[in-house]
Order: C-alpha cells, then structure tokens, then sequence
C-alpha cells in the first residue's frame, strides 16, 4: 500500500486541524504538496528575507518584497486540475530567452505586474491565490522590507540571503548569529495562525536561510512559545556546506533553540539511506547526510521513517541558484505528519 | 438612447451570423469589443508582421511569431467578470519597471512562456483563448515567419513593420508596392472562415501595417472575392503622415483594390467633426481627418453615421510607440455593422 493510497484510513476526529508550515523554499513546498490532499486548515508561513535570483531583481528593480517563495507555496497548494493546471506550470515556469528576461521566473513577473494592477503586494498575493485556487493560505512572515545578516566564527558578516547561501568564504565556517538588518515584525496573520495551531512544521529546508528568517521575526518566538499546537521539526537530509557543515541533528535543534527556546516537541528522522550516485555528488560539495545522534535523549518524540523521494529533481539550465536534489516525499512527508497529530506522546 | 442600450433592438434573423474582422491593431480591438456583445459567430484575422516594441524582443529574442496584435484581439473578445477580469488587466499590463522587462506587455511575455509549456504558439493561443474565455475565435493569418516591406515613390524601401510605422524618411512619400519577405502563406483556418463568413469586416487600422499586411499573404485575396459574405471596410477617422498623408476616402479604397480587387460592398464613414483640440495635436504629426469623397459614386453602398468615441485614450509612459489616441466607439461601431448584415442593399 503506497502512501498516497493511505491517505483514506487516516482518521483525524472532530473538526479539521489547524496545521501550520513554516519555511520558505522547496523544503516547504513538498511539505505543502504532502499535506494539500488531507483536507485539513493548511497555511504555509514563509520567509521574506530571501535575496536570490529572481528575487533579487524583484526586490531591486521592481522595489517589491521577495515573491519567490511565496509563489512556490501558492503553486504547492494550487489547483492541479484544469485550466488553473495550465497557469500552475506558468506560474513555476522559468524564462531561458529574451535579454534582461532569461532566468526570471513568470511567477515572480505575474505577482510584480499584479501588484501594480491591486495596489498592493498584500492583496496581490490573496488575488494570485485566488486565480490559482489554492486550498489553504500562504502568509508572509513579514511586510517589513529586510535583509539577513549572518555573523560567522571568524567575525566576518555577510549581508544578504543568497551571500549567505552562496558564502564567498570557507563553508565550513560556522554562523554565530543570524538577524534581520532592520529589524522585521512580524505579520499579526502569522502569529494568529501560530497561536491557534494544532500543528506548526518547522523544516524541512535550510536552516539559516529558509527556516531561522521566519523564527527571527520579532513575534514569532513568542507565538511558537504560547501556541498549544504541537511543534514538529523535520530534520534535513543533507547537511549544507557554508550552513550547517558537519551537523548532527543535536546541532540542528541546538542552533534552532538558540533562536526559539525549547517548544519543539517532535523531530521527523529519515530513516532510509541515501542512494550512493547522489551521495558522490553531494560529497564534492561537502555535504553529508545528517547523522542522527537523538537515540540516547527523551527530549523529544522523534518519528523514525522513510520520507525519501525516489524522484530526482531536475534542474533548469536558466535558474542560477544551487538547489538540492534528493528530496524529502511529499506524500511520505504528508502522512508522516498527519499521523503525528494523533500522535498523544 | 445610446448604442448600448440598442444592441437589444437589433434582431439578427435565424441562426447566428458568422462575422470576421480583419486588422490586428487597436482599430480591431474597438471593433471586436463592440460586436462582442451581440452574440453571433466572432472571429478575428490578425496580421503576423508586427515588428515593434514588445514584438520585436518576442521575434528577435523568443524566436516566436509576435503577439501583440493577437494579445489585443484576445483581450477585445475575453470575459470582463470576476477573476478572468483580472487576469484580463494583467494581460494588457506593460511593464514599467525592471531592466529589460520594462516596456514588455504582460500578455506576451504570457505567451512566450506558454508556447514554451505546450509546444507551438498555435496551441499557446487555443490555451489563451480559453484561460481568458474568449467569446469566438483569434486567427492568425499566417504562421510563415515574415516581414513587411515597403517601397516608396522615391526608389527607397523600409524593411520591418516598425519602420514603416515610423519611417526615417519624409512621411509625405507614398508607398508604391507593400509585400512579404518572405512570401506568406495563409494559414487554412483563416481562409475558412472568410469563406464561410456573412460579414466581413476591414479596418479600422492602419492601411499599411494593420490591415494590407493580411490581404498581401497569399490565399486571402482569393477568399474575399470567393466569399458571399458582405465585406464592409471601416474607414479610418485620421490619415497617418509615412502612410496615408493626404489620402481621401478614395484614396484608401484605391490602394485596398489594387491589392484585392473590386470585391469591398460597403463603406461606414464617421460623420462627427473631430474635435478642435484633437486636430491640433494631430496636425502637429501632419495628421488630418480623411476627407469623404465617396458622395458622387454608385460603387459602394456607404453608411455616414457617429462613430467616434468621446473616451480619449491614455497612453502607458513605458510605450515606446506611437498610437492613436482619437478612436471609433466601440459600441457605435459595433451596433453599425450589426445593422449592415440587415441591410440588403
């Protein structure tokens, strides 16, 4: 019985869940996917600090917030069906062609060119949501126009996400401290969504440029601490070099706590092994899958399963930024969720 | 009692009349947005040879057909309503911002990615037409991949339909001869639907880049004198200095026929004075309103009624081209031809 075939025997009693996914990036995005089918009160809280590619030229040239990863939760949890399916694939679409064009992505051009049409960036987002009949909501973190700055061992700092993603110096270097230069507060959505949770999935992603940009936000330590939702960390599958080189997931939970204090209650462990083809690749980078050193703690609740993609993910010869391949399953991601909210341990 | 409100009193008898427009440009957009609302068989042929501003990135850097003419008769003939009505302003927004986006209209970047996504700009606009829900059907005249070249009295020749729009040379040369590079051919379902029209509908638009070029693609002039359709031909409110300087009524039909032939039935003419403020802006370009001469001949059957819009049209500060701003009613225009298909004259 596959995952997807399972998704019917699982009962969730009473009224629908509110679960709450935070992040930013592809982590994000299949976490959505995975939970989309369940019909639960989904809504993805999403990063705004990002600085890359496409976003960049958003922010700076069209003086806009960073869409990138807000219209990849929109496309995670948007119609897959239809006419809307045709404008879904528009709107991951990537451009190779025209002068000044090439690797911007239509999505990004869609939400630029509709925000000058609605008179917001805000209302902009609820519109594209629309139009793509999504099934959830996607909320910025933040409407504060910021940048991350990391601080690392050595004392250098780098401004800017994609400086931190792409880090000139010696990936690994380790990150001493990560803030938002000004300082962001937080959405008044994002932390009611926080607050009245039943579920809140940190991860998975990168952690100092997908996941920690949403906990930094001035409010949301705070709701994550209020919140009787049960918070769930989904580990990595790979360390990132210039981020999280040589990681354990004691270091994960360590460095998030840092910033969030103890409320994670749950960790979600990939249990099957990386095939080697990738592992060689991932290797010349310097990256590694994460040992898991949390058998010997009562800390937290850790779910031990396979979450692995057997699909490999291509990338675009336009797109300019570094993306990981092995991925976590959506529909093993999803279920693996959904049943941790029965979860009464 | 206005147009609009007489759309009602027009009984087009049996079944649904099959009306054609040909043109590509603004005048074409007026026209189809007036005969929109009257329910009958609609469908637009739109020259393929434009070749400035936003076409010309499309040809020269996207390697497509352009797109603009076929933009704005999609956009004329789309749904007004609900969530289609925004997609609708997106489709005729032109970006403002952004290095080589800027001056970029949303539609055809729209198209450029979709042709990508399903594999020829034929099936990219059936696509468009129905996410844009299109009442009747947007032809392109041809597919050939061609440009328009114009020859002037004085032994010189323009090549590219943006130069002939705005030509470096003295605009009072007239064109001698206006043809194809390569020769075009017409595509099948453009000439079926001449075939089977019972209105066929000429301009408004401009004479040399708007209209001829999709009576000069080989095949058409042969389905207009084949067709038992009323070809109506609209005549333009203003010359155009580079194209028409000084061109009477006559003067228009004269060139029209040496293209394609004794076949035009009728002739609707705008009675009302262009207002003084509007003839000075034009008279500074050498643009003057075409002189009706057509009161002494049994030829046609001309209609002279109101036909001018009261509605001056804005013009986006990133346009690079120069447009018209003195238009037909679309209502006005529309009503007058619905009434043309009951005219038995």
């Amino acid at each position: 019985m596959t995952s997807a075939s399972t998704n019917h025997t699982v009962t969730v009693k009473e009224k629908k869940k509110r679960i709450v996914a935070i992040g930013g990036g592809t982590g994000t995005f299949v976490t959505l996917k995975g939970l989309k089918s369940y019909n639960q009160h989904l809504s993805a809280i999403v990063s705004m600090s990002d600085s890359g590619g496409s976003n960049k030229r958003i922010r700076d040239e069209f003086g806009l917030l960073p869409t990138s990863d807000l219209r990849q939760c929109i496309v995670a949890l948007s119609d897959e069906n239809g006419g809307v399916g045709l404008l879904r694939k528009l709107f991951m679409y990537r451009f190779e062609k025209g002068e000044g064009i090439s690797g911007m992505t239509f999505g990004n051009l869609f939400m630029a060119a509709l925000t000058d049409i609605v008179g917001s960036q805000k209302d902009a987002i609820e519109q594209t949501s629309k139009i793509l009949r999504i099934r959830g909501s996607v909320i910025p973190v933040t409407f504060t126009k910021t940048n991350l700055v990391a601080h690392y061992e050595d004392g250098s700092v780098e401004h800017e996400e994609h400086c931190i993603d792409e880090p000139g110096h010696d990936g690994t270097l380790k990150i001493t401290q990560l803030e938002l230069q000004p300082e962001a507060v937080a959405n008044p959505r994002a932390i009611e969504e926080i607050q009245k949770a039943d579920l809140i999935v940190l991860g998975p992603g990168d952690l100092y440029t997908s996941i920690l940009p949403n906990l930094i936000v001035k409010g949301i330590r705070e709701a994550l601490n209020q919140t009787k939702g049960k918070i769930v960390y989904v580990l990595n599958l790979m360390t990132k070099y210039g981020q999280t080189y040589n990681f354990t997931a004691r270091d994960h939970l360590k460095v998030m706590e840092s910033y969030i204090g103890g409320c994670i209650h749950t960790v979600l462990v990939n249990t099957t092994p990386i095939p080697s083809y990738a592992l060689s690749v991932y290797a010349k980078s310097h990256e590694y899958p994460i040992i898991d050193d949390l058998k010997d703690q009562k800390k937290y609740h850790v779910i031990r399963q396979d979450l692995i993609s057997s699909h490999i993910t291509q990338k675009s010869s336009s797109d300019t930024l570094v993306r990981s391949f092995i991925r976590h399953d959506s529909d093993k991601l999803g279920y693996a969720l959904i049943k941790s909210l029965e979860d009464e341990s």
